[in-house]
């Protein structure tokens, strides 16, 4: 594995994150940095999309989690799927109904607010230059993002859809996008030592 | 959208595949070609993953998707996720037993092999340039894949994984690679036409 930020070393020891802050999230030592994106799960509504959502958050060290109620992670059906991830990932408790509110916030502190949706003007999720502070909101399971938070956000995306259905689940669409962000901090990385 | 494999026309009409037979899959017309990668899930055993994968496959119109045992996609739950799509996807079934056979079969007809596996060896995704042709395969859920099938292979490539945890979902790991297939088969076909 070449130096880049899929090894750069630090050996976080932190509590988990309280709500609405970032911190180092778990109590076990590991070796990268956390990415610069937040990925805002608040209007996913299904437990094994949020708990499949916190694996793969874990698992790409996003910067942090948003859901709409902490109490998610105390359901049975979640802890078998998260794999302990709740207890190394940073979570925040964002309901619905401040989510607006808490989008402007983060623009305010230098992030950008992309949302994951079908729209006449999306970027394709390939063309897309992802900044490195990044918001990312996923929508609902079938309604997606509706249309007040879709005008806040500064930028949409989509994932290429070639088949009948059209329609990516939530969790994969996230971890596809949290994959799309990884591969190009990663490429700006390499191109920065070359 | 711009020209790509991402909008190629092409009414396809015709039946759903038989077995070990790719044809353009489902009854109902869809815009684009399918693309050229075989996606083999004859290892994984969890109902939730295979229908899935199916339903990502559909998506992303791969060439196929192998199974171990057809007689799945006729379980309450495999339907209850894959949202129809076995009907619009070719459905191949190879079980476990004939999997290296099959595999042999297909390097013969022209594909590269591919495991999705963390191995000393594995390229990161990344970093791997796709054939065109490529069959991937996908492990178990816990085990990954199995010696005697890893080697058959041409090369393994792994997703980079920042967190403690270590290990994407099946499904999660087979829908990001089937993405990085798709992205670069349309930047290779966006540098043809620029």
């Amino acid at each position: 594995m070449t130096a880049s930020i899929f090894s750069l070393g630090k050996n976080a020891r932190s509590n988990n994150a309280g709500k609405d802050s970032i911190v180092e999230g778990g109590s076990r030592p590991c070796e990268s940095k956390r990415q610069g994106l937040i990925l805002v799960a608040s209007l996913v509504g299904k437990v094994p999309n949020l708990a499949g959502l916190t694996r793969t958050c874990e698992v790409f060290r996003a910067a942090a989690l948003a859901v709409s109620d902490m109490r998610i992670t105390k359901d049975p059906l979640f802890s078998s799927i998260s794999v302990t991830a709740e207890q190394w990932m940073p979570l925040l408790e964002v309901p619905e109904a401040d989510l607006g509110h808490w989008m402007v916030q983060k623009r305010a502190e230098g992030y950008r607010l992309i949302g994951v949706e079908q729209t006449a003007g999306s970027t394709l999720l390939p063309e897309f230059a992802f900044p490195s502070k990044s918001v990312l909101l996923l929508g609902r399971e079938r309604e997606g993002i509706p249309l007040e938070l879709l005008q806040l956000l500064d930028h949409t995306v989509e994932i290429p859809q070639l088949g009948v259905i059209r329609s990516l689940n939530v969790h994969v669409s996230g971890a596809i996008a949290l994959y799309e962000y990884s591969r190009q901090q990663h490429a700006q990385q390499q191109a920065k030592l070359s």
